[in-house]
């Protein structure tokens, strides 16, 4: 007989260099979740609205959005890697590959690139990982590594410190073929007139006229994506030893605001775009709260010919998040989130 | 190099008599949507709970609420007419048509009628709209007319004001047929005894027991359906300038307290409703807040035959919603929702 | 000319023993209920998250969690049953059928057991019942007694104080074949490595470390049951008479401790579990708030052989739930849950 603390997530000292974590449960993308996440995030992409409009493209159905496929791949690894993170230092390399639609069940795998003590702080360490996320027929989704920094649980055990080459995963973004034979000017007042490629130039920057709160909500829509991580739901953890917490509150699962970028950005800049190609690096410059309102804004850095498909361009951009926070009379601004991202967009004129 | 204040939505001084938007987006109804929105409402009709029933009485499946189908069309329309609007002022003569199921994709379009600027009032005008949603398939399931109160921008800018007739739309409610072959008899135990044609009788008013409160939950029901007014999510537009908003603080979008006093009179006027014919006009009161109580009394103006439907039969109400607000040590009723609706009712010599 | 209260629901002096309500609406499994709930309890097992997996242990799909099911069939007898019920007092010989998928119509029916006045406290009694629930081909998935506490409306009507005997239900719980031929270690990964029954010992307690908040959202997920009980979301009803009401405020549905305390326990005992076979008694020992933290922990009384299933045995345990009180500056454990739940798990010796 025996008392168990049924203890869950790893700390900086069980990780090592090397070590494959094929996560547990996987997911299947219902109609629900693609309806509650969708719609949360403000997208506008008709591709994610409207069934008639992705299937005169060539799709099977409505398609998840690149910030779902994110959130379903990125949470599955939570429990063997950040359920004890302390916070998430950066997005590295983040590749799209094939579509998500409902019904699709993807399932991930991490390998651990690096293990690192803290000399400065000992009771904690950062692990360097790549996950990788394929549905149900093997196909990779989404593929990238990331950078986590982790509590220590026993502060005389030893770190792995150490550092191993990442995988090489194929991974291609799959695109539906243009066809001249589809009417695509038929549908083209479904979207926003004035986001194709050509309506892009190098050094704009598009300031998001939108703003969205986050309530308490994000407990429940971090839930949903089987997050598991304490500091976004145990409110008694935080409120016995706040000093340990980011902002002695409960903090937003870093993947809400993220997605939240995504589609306060989507009418202006992702209206017309086909997928997301790849987030060459990312990262959460400072936590959100239940109460903040987010906004986003987007810097043009690129904009380019896609090689073998005349129809479409690539849209190089940095898309930054803040908020605003009270001191006193005034309201600082406070950004939330750095993202360079790269969108496929159509032309105008191939799809009008 | 530009920076770009991406703006959505029309102000006053961009409406002109005549005018047509042909909506973005588009909405698939999932069932995701369908059982939040649905749920949300406290509908009892198990036309929309059980597919087992609705398919017996010969529909294929699950039957959208008339609340549910006015939000979704209704919110198409927000982004082009009323995302900066101050307040909707009226409903006018909304009708039904086809029935909506899971899956259908609904798509929207809206002439502007008439544009009016506001003499005491330079800072903003009224602009009256005819909108039509259509299904895949171009069947009508709902137009009508509404008026908002939309914001100037720019204070010089002149309004185009003017009238235009409306559209004739031919809509008619599309039924099941009556097939004394089904043995409806059998499914009469799901429904609420007392509440056929035959139970309701001209001057009654019946008030709905039940209330429901409205929490910050309505921030994330209103993006569900695309409706990006920010008025109902951005709460740091709102602290920044409360004397500009109703109440000071975030309004919950009409479509709620529009579709949860439908629900909250269903138990005991619409549990044996085939259908919503039409609604004449309809009127929000006051605001509601996160926090509110939301109540519900109906009162029967008239039952009345249906043409070439002796199965059925036509109840004419009026619907009004109210809600409790405290002063001091009191607490003073307040009237949020006007409604003049006719239900297609059964009567219990038919289907019992 | 009248006006009526519409009431719903049955107050003690209303109870016949014998009586059988066949409940209204009955509830189809959307993809967008089972998302929500079943994402809502942080439930682990791959059966509810991954079709995949759940089709290979041949399934047709998805498997509602215990809790889910329980939560529709017990929501469809509130109004009837419990709408103006006081306290849920304790749940008997919860047995489980046939598994529920998404598409599948659930309806549900309780005979009146016993009917009690209270001497003590005129204004109440208790309602024994049994409620049955079944699936659109009418297999039962669940059949239950419960008993209630109900408010009594009319303080001078007799209270029909009597017994009958519960029915004979037949209910077996409905497990796919073990089949030698599937490759059911291929997807050993997908659950807890150490959750299988040989890892179980009698007399064992594991706290289960994860715990999660509940927020308002109880008040939505409510609604999307059907309960309809006015203590979970009539705020104003609640702040007129306080004292009337457990804590003063809007106590959290029963059913949502239920299933969150189910659902914090499943990566420790039910990762490996096929189903749940039998709640031999429950109970609430204190209400739930939004805002309170939920914690759980499971007690291992018996470790058994399933009579036919040499592959699968029985876990028989007591699932507690608790909660933290501050009380000044320290903080008080108050347990809010206790279930008697048999659980059916798999043998690592036929699994892996």
């Amino acid at each position: 007989m025996a008392t168990i603390r049924g203890k869950h997530g790893n700390f900086i000292e069980h990780f090592r260099p090397g070590q494959v974590f094929r996560h547990r449960r996987g997911k299947t993308l219902t109609e629900g979740l693609f309806a509650v996440f969708t719609d949360f995030s403000f997208t506008t992409n008709p591709l994610s609205k409207n069934a008639r409009f992705a299937r005169a493209y060539g799709y099977k159905g409505l398609v998840a959005p690149p910030g779902l496929v994110m959130n379903i791949v990125f949470s599955q690894s939570v429990e063997d890697v950040s359920e004890n993170g302390r916070a998430n230092l950066e997005y590295i390399d983040m590749r799209f590959g094939v579509p998500v639609h409902v019904g699709d069940t993807l399932e991930a795998e991490t390998l651990v690139l690096g293990v690192r003590g803290s000399s400065k702080e000992p009771d904690r360490g950062v692990v360097h990982v790549q996950t990788t996320g394929r549905n149900q027929d093997g196909d990779v989704v989404l593929t990238y590594q990331r950078k986590v920094q982790c509590w220590k649980d026993d502060p005389a055990a030893p770190v792995a410190t150490g550092e191993v080459q990442p995988r090489d995963i194929p991974v291609s973004l799959a695109l539906p073929a243009y066809d001249p034979k589809r009417n695509y000017a038929q549908l083209a007042h479904l979207t926003s007139a004035d986001t194709y490629l050509e309506d892009f130039h190098a050094g704009d920057v598009i300031e998001h006229s939108r703003g969205r709160v986050v309530t308490t909500e994000h407990i429940a829509l971090t839930g949903m994506l089987d997050n598991t991580a304490q500091v976004h739901c145990n409110q008694w953890m935080v409120d016995q030893q706040p000093e340990r917490f980011l902002g002695g509150q409960l903090v937003v699962y870093g993947g809400i605001p993220f997605y939240l970028c995504l589609g306060l950005s989507s009418a202006d800049v992702g209206d017309n775009a086909l997928a997301d190609l790849r987030y060459r690096t990312g990262r959460h410059t400072a936590p959100v709260f239940a109460g903040d309102t987010v906004f986003a804004k987007t810097e043009i850095r690129e904009v380019r010919d896609m090689p073998g498909r005349p129809d479409l361009g690539i849209l190089d951009t940095i898309l930054r998040g803040h908020k605003f926070v009270r001191k006193g009379d005034a309201a600082e601004k406070v950004d939330i989130f750095y993202l360079e991202r790269e969108l496929v967009l159509k032309r105008r004129s191939h799809y009008t």
